[in-house]
Formats: structure tokens, sequence, C-alpha cells
């Protein structure tokens, strides 16, 4: 049986685009003489739709969309995710569903059993979860059809999101076996983050062989908002050997024998280093944030410092230089290297700039404010004024002219609440807000490797928000190495102050540190949405209370 | 028996607090020599504690305060919800419990079967299902135990939130009738909306006579964040009549004998008004909102138009009017009406005032975008500036002084998008953010209904932004009236376009105005948390994706 995967980008509630995009590889396909054709977990909506789900309308099309498919589906068949209405009288009203579809008809709706609610994933909030499993039979072949959480029943600590040694109390795998498989089919929309596309080939490899069952696995690609999906589709033979990849973040469509054995198909996985996974995520993130909104232009406010080069960078890398407008704000408090650098850099990238003094805006404000601000000494206020003009200015451009603003925010100063909300934190999109200023460091090292696109000085001086005389990010911030190494205890691995203290951290520092991300929730309540690269992001995937007693 | 309910205002996270207060009502309980005190759902913790639940040290802080309640349960008995640890070997790890605590011990941990995952709901988040059930037996009486959502499994379609006629596959009660219950107690956590309350009693009372069972219900009340709790604690006789009841928004301890069968006793609801009812909850959402963050003081910008005016008048009568900063930012296009009507107001509810004028800010960030903006006509970006300005000075006085800064958007406005990002949308709550333009007026009115407080001219002028002369809302936007009632359907009652023509509704409008709201999610995602009050809000109960292709 010859079986082709279609690793596609979808566009969320597109249902035009994402048709076409779904019968042009049918008929690349039927060329082929493939046999089956698989689409990922609710192609035809795009993932996530989120409470799209709850419109009747958008259910309809669904639901003619895929009609409209079926038709196309003559001397080949497709699987293809999209919601399926439930038509028991209790229960959610949808199921998460995989239609299998054959002779130009729906011969068979297989349903999504074990529904993710955790981190980014709200299924249950949609779904009903799946009671009766059915095997798909086609060609002489009998297939288990699964969707993508279906096969992450049998966690094991390093991947489970509760710590809980087994979250889900049924095993779809183990229920399909009753009904003699020949094979394993897995559809998903599985995002990207830096440790996931291990942890995937880990999970799928397991049922390969547990069941001893050759598996094929068809992943989304392309970014949704905050949510990157990588691809990375593969199969297996029946002894878990990898016979054929997909490529990361790209589309990709290839057909082959599933269940052929010839020991010299087999492949490897060339597992790209994490800052290169890390690199084209995020331009990725940039690029389908632009091309599915129909915008061109970006803008952002160039410091002279190392967020912003690497947003920069990023940016050019996703959208063209020609496509991409630095912005220098500098004001009294700006060093002449600030400028110099920031210069340099436009000068490697190419890219279009302009030197927006904010000074005199500046004066003019804290003018206005004198009888209010009378007696008082420069203080908090002062600074976040400058990022604000900073803001005002930048946002004025992106009206004028169409500029979307990109975000330069990192993680560590979204964690501990160092930006200014409405100054530094205005943009459309938080390019690095889930990249540590550590990593940020070893990106710049990345990009920099064959050539210094990012001034080296830039990497080099300390860290500074430049919004008072010589300030420096470590007057009021540990040193990064320290605080990315707390941070990361506290936010990906859910440690408490007691636990990372065992490590042998200073208590008082761990609690300082605790309660600035704690506080700092109503911040990030307003940040620009962020682009997931890490098992936990801000955003979506971490819904922490804003009013709440909790210190450390 | 007597039986008494503590309506409490939890602070999330505040073990100590929360046990303190617990404790407190159960000393007074006993003094009244009460047999079972019953408190809410998740008292222990406060609701919605989100994913400080998958902190394990938060779960021990509730294992080790549960244990501390239970030493005062001596000579009475208590009912307190709390989370409880799965000790199954599969599923989620936690359970939404009710504790019953008796002897100094933990007698009983019953579980909640149904777990709301719907519009704010994320309870299959955390929490795994309860499949056992179990009377508590207590003082020859047996108690049926459920926990808010478990008695809502008959939906019927005006109460179903997602159309479907029954979500819940299984009835608590109904297993629960096998083990012959003489009472049914309900302990909730079930936030405001303004139909909230009939609903709820509806419901209530369904089950009483159904299962021909007296009834007690005890809910929180208070505020977090964005949700309000409304307490209306309510006790019903077996005949589903009402024999007590608490007050709105207030806490409350009471204590009867659920069993009397005196017909004198029976009370009505006295239900208040959709005004009355908004008007407390937004008071009550602006109170806690400072009292639980230790904040005293709030600023405002104060236009002269009728969303700050009631904004205002609102946070005064929350925080007092010594606690409130009224701001007027007059520009070049504002009226003379504007400044007379907010001076009036101000003076009207004698709270603090001060006048900062943008007009040199304004002129100051023009000329530094002048070599930017040459030979561009006046437009958005020009206005958004003006915006933009009034933003930097709210917030520069509020970094300053430690004030607060409310953010004054109404729902409609926040629909369409019809607000500047980082200028007007800047706060750190959104007070009438759920409350439509018409039902700003609506409210307006009620709070003017002895005496003019918020002046006639505000009510009557027609809406202007006044970012350019002679500006008026009417010129973007369609007659609020007929905007709100297209929001509404679309928004509240989930109508697609083609429904709401079928209304009656102009075809062309419709499309404008849906269109609008979903183009404009990307400034939703950055508003400030806006205070629950309508059955569909936005903010967390209103999850759509930003980038999507869904045009109408």
């Amino acid at each position: 049986m010859k079986i082709a995967w279609a690793q596609l980008n979808f566009h969320i509630g597109n249902f035009n685009a994402n048709a076409a995009k779904i019968i042009e590889q049918i008929n690349i396909a039927k060329v082929d003489s493939v046999d089956l054709i698989v689409f990922p977990e609710l192609s035809l909506c795009g993932y996530p739709p989120l409470d799209f789900l709850e419109s009747n309308h958008f259910i309809e099309e669904c639901s003619k969309t895929i009609a409209l498919i079926a038709m196309h589906c003559d001397g080949i068949a497709a699987i293809i995710g999209a919601p399926a209405i439930n038509n028991n009288e209790t229960g959610k009203r949808l199921f998460n569903a995989a239609y299998f579809l054959n002779n130009k008809c729906i011969e068979k709706i297989i349903k999504k059993t074990l529904l993710p609610n955790y981190d980014v994933f709200d299924e249950y909030r949609y779904f009903e979860p799946n009671i009766n499993f059915e095997i798909i039979a086609f060609n002489n072949h009998k297939i288990a059809l699964t969707i993508c959480e279906d096969l992450w029943d049998q966690q094991d600590e390093t991947f489970t999101p509760l710590n809980h040694a087994k979250m889900y109390t049924i095993s779809p795998m183990q229920e399909l076996m009753k009904l003699n498989p020949d094979c394993i089919i897995n559809i998903a929309a599985s995002p990207f983050s830096y440790v996931q596309h291990k942890t995937r080939l880990k999970v799928l490899q397991r049922n390969a062989i547990k069941y001893q069952l050759p598996l094929i696995y068809v992943n989304h690609c392309g970014a949704q908002t905050e949510l990157v999906f990588d691809g990375g589709s593969c199969a297996f033979n029946k002894e878990g050997k990898l016979i054929a990849t997909a490529p990361f973040f790209k589309e990709n469509y290839q057909h082959f024998n599933l269940f052929q054995s010839d020991e010299k198909l087999i492949v490897e996985y060339a597992f790209p280093s994490k800052n290169e996974l890390i690199y084209k995520a995020l331009i990725c993130g940039i690029s389908d944030y632009f091309s599915k909104q129909n915008f061109k232009q970006a803008i952002l406010g160039l410091s002279g410092g190392i967020d912003s080069a690497l947003t920069l960078v990023l940016a050019v890398a996703a959208l063209g230089k020609e496509n991409v407008m630095a912005v220098l704000l500098p004001s009294a408090f700006s060093s002449a290297h600030s400028i110099d650098d920031a210069l340099a850099l436009v000068n490697n990238l190419a890219c279009k700039h302009q030197v927006v003094p904010i000074e005199d805006s500046f004066q003019s404000v804290l003018k206005t404010l004198a009888p209010s601000f009378a007696d008082t000494a420069f203080s908090v206020a002062e600074e976040n004024i400058q990022a604000r003009l900073r803001g005002v200015i930048l946002m004025g451009l992106s009206n004028k002219f169409g500029y979307i603003l990109l975000n330069t925010s990192n993680k560590s100063e979204m964690a501990v609440g160092y930006g200014t909300l409405y100054g530094d934190m205005c943009g459309g999109l938080a390019v690095i807000g889930d990249v540590y200023k550590t990593e940020v460091y070893a990106l710049c090292e990345y990009i920099n490797k064959e050539k210094e696109i990012i001034p080296i000085n830039t990497l080099t001086k300390p860290p500074s928000a430049e919004l008072r005389p010589n300030q420096k990010d470590s007057d009021s911030l540990p040193e990064y190495d320290m605080l990315d190494a707390i941070l990361f205890q506290y936010i990906e691995n859910k440690m408490s102050a007691e636990e990372i203290c065992e490590l042998g951290y200073d208590e008082k520092l761990v609690k300082r540190v605790l309660n600035m991300v704690n506080k700092n929730e109503y911040k990030r309540k307003q940040a620009a949405p962020v682009i997931r690269i890490s098992p936990k992001a801000f955003g979506m995937g971490r819904r922490m209370p804003i009013v709440a007693n909790y210190t450390i």
C-alpha cells in the first residue's frame, strides 16, 4: 500500500485556502498512484481554532468543506482531521475527528479519545472524548487510526505535564489492538518546543515497538500566533526503525510503502541543534504572523542592545531586509556605543533605518508634568516616560505607514517585569518573549558563527536599559546566568522556592526572583503574544491569577 | 440539625488569611450551637487558583491548612472546599473536593463529578472527575454533598453553554439518590453575570423539587480580578420553597434548620434590578482588586464623556473620594463642554482632580516625527498619538505616586476596536469593559435617579473621542443602539451573520460589525482585565485566535 503524508501549513478559519491546499495534494498523490494520503489533525480549520468551534456557522463550513474534498477522493483515499458533530443526546457537541474519505464519500469518522487540556491545550473545552473503538479496513489492511494525544497515554516522568504517573485512565491503542490492526496512523497538531521533537520521536517509536506495528505520523507545520508547528512527520517500521522523515518547519509531501521491510530504507533523524531549531522556529513565527494577516512590513526600536539586535536579525531573515524598518530612538542617556552598535548592525543587514531622538518630547512631557511632579526626585516614573515615548513614536510610525511593531522583550525580562508596560512592551508580536537572556546570547553566537552580523560590542557590553545615567541591568537584577537558572526551575520545572534552594541557590535571592515573577503577572496579561519555543512559555500555556497573595 | 453557611470573600493563595476567616466562622457557629457549617467550593485557596494548582508547594499548603482547620472542628462539623490529591495511579493528580471535617479529623472527602470547562472555567485542566458516589452520614442525616456544577446536569436550552441538549453524560444526583440521602448540600464558586442569579435559582429549585429534598447552596462572594462572585447563598425546603437567602456581594453567616417545614419561614428572593446588580458588581470588582493587592489610590483620565464619568462614579463609590484622582487631559480638539462637564462631575463627587493639557507634548512629538511624517495628511496616526500621550501622562502619575490607572473603555468599543492600544486602552483594570455603551447609559441613569451626579450634558451630547476637529463616534461606527444589538447577538448569543440578518438587520452593516470584532482580537489580547458582568465577557471566557482568516 502506497501511503503519502501532506505536512502542510494551514490558515485558521480559511476553509477555501485550506481545502484548495488539501485538494492540490490529493491530485498530486493521484498522479503518484498513492493509495492513501494523510493530512494532520484539524487540517480543515487549522489548529487551534479555539472558540470559533463554538460558532455553528464555523462547524457548518467544516461540514461543507469536507463534503467538497470527499468528491476528489476517487481512486485514492484520504485521512483528514476536522471537527465532527456529536449526534448523541449527551456530551459536548463536537468530536475532534479524523475523516476517512474514499469513493467520494465519508466512509468513516474516527474520534479522538485523549483530549489534552493542559499547558496550551484546551481540547476538553470543545470536544467529547471518544469511547468506541473502530478500525479502518482498507486495501486489505486494518488501520489503527489515532489522533495525536491518543498515542501519549504511556507517559513516564520525563514528559508528564503534571508529574502524575499516568494522566489518562484509558489507552486507545490497547483498545484498538483488540481489533488486530496491522498499522498505526497518527495525525497530529503538536506544537514546537526545543525538546518536543525528541520526546515525540521517543513516544512514537515506543508505540511502534510495543505494538509491533508500522506507524506513520503526520504533523502540521507553520505558525499560528504563539504556536509554531515544526512538522517533523515521520514513519517507522514495525521494529520501530525510522523509514521516512519530513523536514522541520517546511511543508512536505512524501510517499512510501509503510509495509516494506528493506533494511536499506532505514533513515536517521539528524536532529538540528537547539539554537538552529529556535532560530528557525522564530523565523517561522514572524513569517506566518505576517503572511497570514497580509502584513508586509515590520518596524522595531533598535537600541544597540542584544535583544533588539537579535529581533532585527530574525525579522530580516523572515521578511526580507526591504520590509524591515529599524528605528533608533536615542535619549540623553543613550551612550555613543549604543548608536554606533545599532548603526553597525543596520549596515551589516542592509535594512532600512531612521533616527528619531526622543529628548525634545521627553522634556516637553516633563515640563507638562512639572506642576504634578514638583519636588519629587527622578524615579522610575521618568524612566518609564522615555520608554513610553519610544512606544508613542514607534506606534505613530506603525499607524502612519502600516508597519507592524515587533516587540523585543526577552523571557527573563518578561518573567521579572523588567520592562515598561506600554513602553518597550509595545508590539504586535513578542518575537523573543520565550527566549531567556542567556539563550539570547547563545542564539546571537549561533547567528554570528560564520561572520560577525551582530556587532561584537553588542554581545560583550553589560546590558543596560539606558533610562538613567550609567544604568545597568545588574543594578536591579541578579546576573543573568543566575537569574535564568532560577527562573527555569520555577517556570519550566515548577519547583518551589524550597526545592530551588536545595539546588544550592541563595534563599534570599530565590525568594526575591520568585516574588518578582508572581507580582508581575499584571504586566504579562497585557503583553504581546509570545512565540512559544520552550515547554512553558508565557501566554496561553501559563495561566496565573493576577489578584492573589502568594508571597514566597 | 442546625446548619450554617459562611458566604465569604477569599483571597487566592492566601492560606493564612483564608484559614483565619474560616476558623473565625467556625468559632462563631460553635457559640450558636450549630451542628454543621458549610463553606464554598475551593474556599481554602480561593477561586479560581488557575495554574497555582500545578505547584506542589501550593497543594502542600492546602493539605497543611485543612489539617489545621480540622483541629477546630470539635463539637461542630464543617464542609470546606479544597483541592484533594488523587491517590489513584491514573488520572489527573487532583480532585476538586469538599472536605467533611468532624471530631478534629478529615472524616470524608467528596469529589466533584462534573467539571465545567467552558467560558471562564478550566476545571478539567487540573482535576480528575469523580466516578464513585458516597453519602455523608451525620447526626442521623444522610447528606448528598455536591460541588457546584454537579447539580447542573439537567440543562435545558436556555442555559446550555454549547446549545447541546445535555453536556454531561452522568447525573451525580441520580447516582446519589441510590444511597437515599435526606438533604442536598451544594458548595459553589459561581461567578456573577446579570442573568446568573435567576438561572441559578431555577436550577437549584428544580433539584430540590425533583428529588424532594431540602437543599442548601453556599457560594463565594467578592471579586477575583475579572470574576465577581455575588454570593446569593440560599436554602430550599423539600417542596423547593426558599427558606433562607443571603445578600448579594456581601459576606454572610446564617444558621437555620434545614428540615423545618414551617410555612411561615418561607422567604421571597427580592431580585435586584439589572442596573443595581451591575452597579454593585462593578464596585465589588474595583474594591477587591485594590484591597486584595494592598492598593489604595486610583487614577483615571476624565474626558467629559460618559464612559470615564461612569468609571469615576464607580471608583469613588468603591474606594472613597479621597482615594480617586481624576485627570483632565485636554487637547486642542477638546470642546469647552468636555472640560466643563468633567469639572462639574468632579465637583459633584468632591474627588481630587488635576488638569494636564497634552497640547505641548503633542506638538513636540509631531515635530520630532515631522521628517518621517513629511507630506502625509493628518490621520489616525496623529489621533492615536494624542490618546497615547494621555496614557504616558496617566502612567507617569501612576508610577510617580502609586496610583493604579483605571481603564474606561466600554464593551462596544472593545468589541469593534474603537480605542487606541497603549492609549485609552491603558490601565490595570477595565472597569466597564463588559458594559455595552447602551448599558453605560442605563447605568448612568440608574446612578442619577435620585439626583444629578453625572452631568446631564454628559448623557445627552453625542459621543466623541475628540481626537480630530468635530469628530463623532457615529462618523466611524453605527449608532450604538444598532451596534450593541448586533454585537449582543454575535458575542453573547453566538449567532452567525446570516442568523443576525434574519432578525432584520442590514446585511452590509452586520458583516461590517462582525469583521470589526474579529479583526480587533489583537487589541483585546493586550487589554486590561475586564470585570465580567455578562454571560460572555472579553478575556478569559472568550478565546479567539489572533491570526486567522474569518472574513464574514
